[in-house]
């Protein structure tokens, strides 16, 4: 396998002990594990999870739910307020498989009333403090009513509250992360409290966002968590500290095309149309839009080099900011693994990745 | 058409609106236009070039020089620093069709003379202060040395200088960008200069960026001008004046899933999969990704909306924070039109648009 041009590198070995590491910790935690396959997209990926005897899933689109379904997944949740405009897949997904929707909305749940064809597994969207979307969790009395309308649906059945507490990312250190984890659970609880004392049983509660899910050991009184990015990592939860570098499964190789030695600059073959325009400032202050690691077509890529990252992105180019010594020992054609600072979105624009062991994997993108 | 779902837009008749204004300034100014079509992607667009009588291209890629080349265009400058590994790619397409190629290191001129099997045209790239690639202007020896490397291959024509005063994109002003582009242009008829007097003859000089070819009247004594964005234009392009909200040629359009009015937000289906995460810091201080305008299926997109704007992305959520009299006029269901900040990496996403009379229309990415 010879790489000319940018090419996503997926170490399966790495992919698999991050889906196992993560599962191992559901199963003790006696949660059920339903991971979110926006991350990956691919139905090959998809079958690792499978083979962990994870059967239940978390998709962004009813477009991925309809990839998935048909790639013998029965059970999904769309964690995405629902889009009342794709009523027509809604009720034939509805049909084919165990379907879970997401609702914030007195609107969208008077429409879902009227218009679905089919059984499906309502969850209600609770705020606790990433502030995207969401009832606010302490608005009982909203939560209260979406409730009453929704079970008034024959076709509506009340799985329980979810929530993303996307505000995790923001966090400035492992015990934050892991605060907000335990102070969500504590908000949904409170949640589910209310909604029992209205009259309302089996009030399931679903969590997950991989930074919190990474970091707290014990995952509390929760039904299920839904953390999807962990399966790769990146960047950005390096930075976040949810994972090790060495567990960061994915890395962009990138022909190096020249060289700016009055400035330590080394210019890839590798832009926003690979890596996307993601990018984080570091603990240092520096905005980066990736890590730099050597690349060895036997050995794979290293760890990350020191006083070395991807300082801006053309649609591309990328330029790399190197240390003196790290610029001596990089030649134009060279390759170099580049680290994404965000995994998601980087497989989202690539469509396919190629493994280690030289197998090509492909994402729901490009088999349509 | 129904739109359920996000949907690029194309009004076609801005966009050839667009490259006539841009073609009839390039024969105004007596300078061929070689249009850059990493923008659209487009065989289908790049007739409407075509039909203006357009025959040179720019691509960012080889392989989208070999999409091109596959729908008849025979004049194609690759307008990105040789990657050597591509030489087989390189080979194949000097064999079909008058390639441009671009250099700036001895290393990649030494190893072309070696392994060019057809000619090619050659550009040295000039760094005029945009600082990402190109040996800087003033470094005259080093210039020299190049052109000597490369006419002494028979296999590579020396046909002049390019630059991109990618500069102008942080410029504070379009006169800013007037200047950036007067002085990017003397600078390279003083190296134009300096190599006649070392003995280069028929030296070309090749500019290029979409703001300073949108905001420049005379281009000056250069042979062509190659920008690309204002095929398009976006947000990006208004914020700089490069061009009125009016000249903008395509729009997300998203639907509206839910609304917080405590906060004034809108959440779109509409994220960083679609729009991208470019953004920029407005004149005001704000951070966007995006502006928004009322959708009417009969009459398109209207003027972006005052005080309302997208703040943030996820990977498929727009937040839109939007004031108080948008937010009431708003509604769960709705179709919104959002001018994309970056309208490249938006097309490069989207892989197909839809024109506002109802066309399909895709890019290489959705051929493959």
């Amino acid at each position: 396998m010879e790489i000319i041009q940018p090419t996503l590198l997926l170490n399966k070995e790495k992919a698999i002990l991050n889906i196992r590491k993560m599962d191992h910790k559901a199963k003790e935690n006696n949660v059920r594990f339903r991971p979110h396959f926006k991350t990956h997209q691919s139905a090959e990926i998809g079958d690792w999870f499978r083979a962990e005897g994870v059967r239940s899933i978390t998709v962004s689109s009813f477009d991925m739910a309809a990839y998935f379904a048909s790639h013998g997944w029965e059970d999904i949740t769309v964690a995405f307020p629902v889009n009342i405009r794709e009523i027509r897949k809604i009720n034939q997904l509805a049909r084919e498989v165990r379907l879970g929707l997401l609702v914030e909305s007195p609107e969208t749940v008077e429409f879902l009333s009227r218009h679905l064809g089919h059984p499906v597994s309502i969850w209600i969207k609770i705020d606790v403090g990433y502030h995207r979307t969401g009832i606010e969790w302490n608005d009982f009395d909203a939560i209260i009513h979406l409730a009453q309308n929704i079970t008034k649906s024959s076709k509506m059945h009340l799985s329980g509250l979810l929530t993303h507490a996307g505000h995790t990312y923001h966090a400035k250190s492992p015990a934050e992360i892991e605060t907000i984890y335990r102070d969500s659970v504590i908000m949904l609880k409170e949640v589910r409290f209310k909604l029992q004392a209205a009259g309302f049983t089996s009030i399931q509660i679903s969590v997950g966002d991989t930074p919190g899910c990474s970091i707290a050991e014990n995952f509390g009184e929760v039904d299920e968590i839904r953390p999807g990015n962990f399966v790769f990592y990146d960047v950005m939860q390096m930075n976040l500290r949810s994972c090790s570098p060495q567990e960061i499964a994915v890395a962009m190789i990138c022909p190096v095309v020249t060289k700016h030695a009055s400035r330590n600059e080394i210019i890839i073959y590798g832009g926003a149309v690979h890596l996307s325009k993601e990018n984080i400032i570091d603990h240092e202050g520096k905005q980066l839009f990736g890590l730099v690691c050597f690349y060895d077509e036997q050995q794979g890529w290293n760890r990350p080099l020191p006083g070395t990252f991807v300082k801006a992105l053309s649609q591309e180019h990328g330029i790399i900011q190197a240390s003196r010594e790290i610029f001596d020992r990089i030649q134009t054609g060279d390759l170099l693994a580049i680290l994404p600072v965000h995994s998601c979105l980087t497989a989202n624009l690539m469509r396919k990745y190629m493994t280690t062991g030289g197998e090509l994997i492909r994402t729901m993108a490009a088999e349509v």
